[in-house]
């Protein structure tokens, strides 16, 4: 059973979760997060310090850059090498954590896990990605969302939560999908179903088309059909769904937005954090 | 790609079935549908006259009883060994297929597919479902839904469109899984979610209870915490999720509701139907 | 400040009312349930009796038919002479009475209030109205109400609250009416809006229309345009929304149903009635 | 019946409002639209010119300032006096006129029309201002509004929309209200209600507060009850319904926000402004 927690590094949720984490009775020590005073914390001198007895230690998301621990409160840097020597024969759990670091962990015992990957944090975080997406669609168009024909290309997490959401402003919500059953879904959500292959001759209907779909799928082409004043949102990681020089040429209002989450809202991303760190101390009971 | 196909067999879901497809410029020929005379067809006087050329043969939902096609609207029988010997070599789409009858076909070079095993078939036919089950709450309670506590057990495809419609109503609806991803997605669907763990102790609170899962959830102790003047509905096919000894023992009312679609909108369950069938029709091109 | 309640003939909502009046420790006679054994009640012998010192007295609703008050519980007659005779000077809370027997009333002295004419007892009303609406489309149609396309006639009251749930449903959903005000108010709730001069080109879309206006609006000349296969529902009272003899004529599936609240959800009527009646309580303060 | 409308005066809202005109084949001429070159416009040089054989003239939105019409495209200022008397004997739309305005016009014969004084504008401009508060409120907070308790402090033509939309993405809305009439909408609708004499004791349950009372609710007493974390958002015009000393003495976040239409959905609002003057131009004929 998990008692003795180790934080190390982190942002503003990160500091968000301990405050939750301290209210479940859970013993906590922190490094990496020495500039931050507005909660008080047991600040450890040294990493080892830190991480001695504790029963999982939680980095931060993203994990790293190429070469240190992400630490935006700590006041010194902490190389990857020196966490996983610390973390060795523990349970580590951060976020979006590069493959190699993976190998480098398995071979010091420690077992990694990435929170992002987890599905259930996936579909909470994917709230917050589309109320940020709406944030930007009233804000950079000149019409209302209400009435209006909006498409959602790919109908993942974020597209059905996108959908719901603007349905529930009032917008006209057409969801782009390939596999059959996704156009059953979309038809029992009671979204307009547009099927790929009759994606081109529909895209000029649309004022705001939001991408979630994480390769390129509008081309010259495709934004050639589409409306002049129309607004493009992109919310897929690199490269994503959209290709920017084209849509640059064609004169079409772009945003590529990113980690909308951490971003919009910080305090409900540290509580989707602590939910679903309920459910992995659960499992490695 | 299909140009003629042989209707065998099959209820008022077929005949507005053949409606659609004569709409598409298929031609068709039919079997065991004599008695039939809402719309006017090609009837043929053999089997074998009505599959020969056929590109595709459709079959009845369900497909037989223990020993023949169903016909509700033949004026002779059609024994399952002689449909099989006629289809010979050819495309076969029916439902609820018995294993047995697969096989068969199998050893006749018949390709069979069960409709009703087609994911974006079934995710279609819940709709149908869900709107069956508001009817029978509506109808065997003396309550509004609107206000009202509705806890659904499993959040599966019929799960998922009842609760919004249930939502859309204006219930307070709780939804009962298992997996953290289902439990997340309950949340951003905006239900109450209820973990499998604390079922028994939440069970008092709702005034309507319908069980989605297909093995039994109520038992004697769980029936123990139900409201006396709640109504239970039970969705799932044999065995059900209820045991009904002690539903009854409990008095309890109870409703058993098996079969849905078909009864509440098979007008619609044809549209289904023959929406399937588009998708098989190019998948088999 | 009202102490004791006075309830004097009444159906099943009326001995629902009953059981929530007596847990917020009112004191309770009664007159005319001598028949209802389902809940223990103080069950007085002569009206007079029951009357006696009561700060308020309920009668049922609707309050009478030509002659007697509605007592389907009691075991003798109650003309409506005796109760005016029995009220006077008090204040008495009933549905549906008619004008000359407010006249009658007043001449006694009695303060007459129709707890069926207060503003926040037909918005809640509504509610079941609107539920067995939707329970009697989904009876009476072999369509879907997911997806298939609705007309309601009038945005009142019950118009507005169909409208919501049906559209929660997954149907597609139109509203007419007259006023722009109410033009606005159905696009803003994002329904289609038909303005009464394009109501008939428009009635031939439709699946199931659902009247709430309480005057003909469609005759001969617009029945002609409605689907054969559609269904009408008329909620409006006499002399309803529907020329009977021109529906009949055309053929088509036609429901009238009222009265709905009562039928179909007596104990959330009872509820209703309760908090109508918390607010007269309020105000005769 | 309108043929020929003067436009004199507006923002971008005019423009856009131009170019639907101009579809729907009106005759315009224009004045003190000089410096727009978006679109092409026959622009007069002098008001006479512009108002000439007119059957409507249209102004701005508000109206003008202490002394002149307002023109932000305009070259010149054009005075009230001077707008009156080309005006003389016509029919003037315009927006926010003053009162002393309105009787000087009266005694030239002009008949002034104020659309936002006309219901049906009034409700469609309130899609607009709470698709406003709702990107005010999730840019402003570091939660979700998913999920999170919201209170709308009036239940008028904004509170209604916006409760509807809040909802609609997930919020847990609760509408604060006087009447008992909309007591029972808010119950209808499936927000919860909270009346007037109870809004002090639930104030520390939100997250966030959207005032749509036109007078100040909450005061130094009610604002203590506030969380100290919450967003309380102001959408009513002076005096608003927020003591703006009090609520920076008690530390809160606080917004207010005016003219939503216009600045988030310019293009929406003048859609609004014709579907209203259709309206105005059909009374007129």
């Amino acid at each position: 059973m998990i008692k003795k927690i180790s934080i190390i590094g982190g942002d503003v949720r990160t500091i968000k979760l301990i405050e939750m984490l301290e209210k479940d009775k859970y013993e906590i020590s922190t490094y990496g997060l020495e500039k931050n005073f507005t909660i008080p914390m047991n600040k450890c001198n040294t990493l080892q310090e830190c991480v001695e007895g504790a029963d999982i230690i939680i980095g931060p998301i993203p994990f790293s850059n190429e070469e240190d621990i992400t630490t935006p409160f700590g006041n010194k840097k902490i190389k990857i090498q020196e966490f996983i020597e610390a973390a060795k024969g523990k349970i580590v759990v951060a976020g979006a954590i590069r493959q190699d670091i993976f190998e480098q962990a398995k071979e010091k015992q420690i077992e990694m896990i990435d929170i992002a990957k987890r599905e259930e944090f996936a579909v909470l975080n994917a709230i917050s990605t589309a109320e940020g997406a709406i944030q930007i669609a009233i804000k950079e168009t000149s019409k209302n969302l209400h009435g209006n024909n909006i498409l959602i290309l790919g109908f993942g997490r974020v597209g059905k939560v996108l959908a719901k959401m603007l349905q529930g402003i009032g917008a006209k919500v057409a969801c782009e999908a390939r596999k059959n059953t996704d156009i059953a879904w979309i038809k029992a959500y009671g979204y307009e179903p547009i099927e790929l292959v009759d994606l081109k001759e529909n895209l000029h209907k649309y004022d705001i088309i939001i991408n979630t779909i994480p390769y390129v799928v509008l081309e010259k082409e495709e934004l050639q059909k589409v409306k002049k004043d129309a607004l493009i949102i992109d919310l897929a990681s690199n490269p994503g769904g959209v290709n920017r020089e084209e849509v640059k040429e064609a004169g079409i209002k772009f945003v590529w937005a990113l980690s909308l989450p951490g971003k919009v809202s910080p305090v409900t991303s540290a509580e989707f954090m602590k939910q679903t760190l309920d459910n992995i101390f659960k499992e490695t009971k």
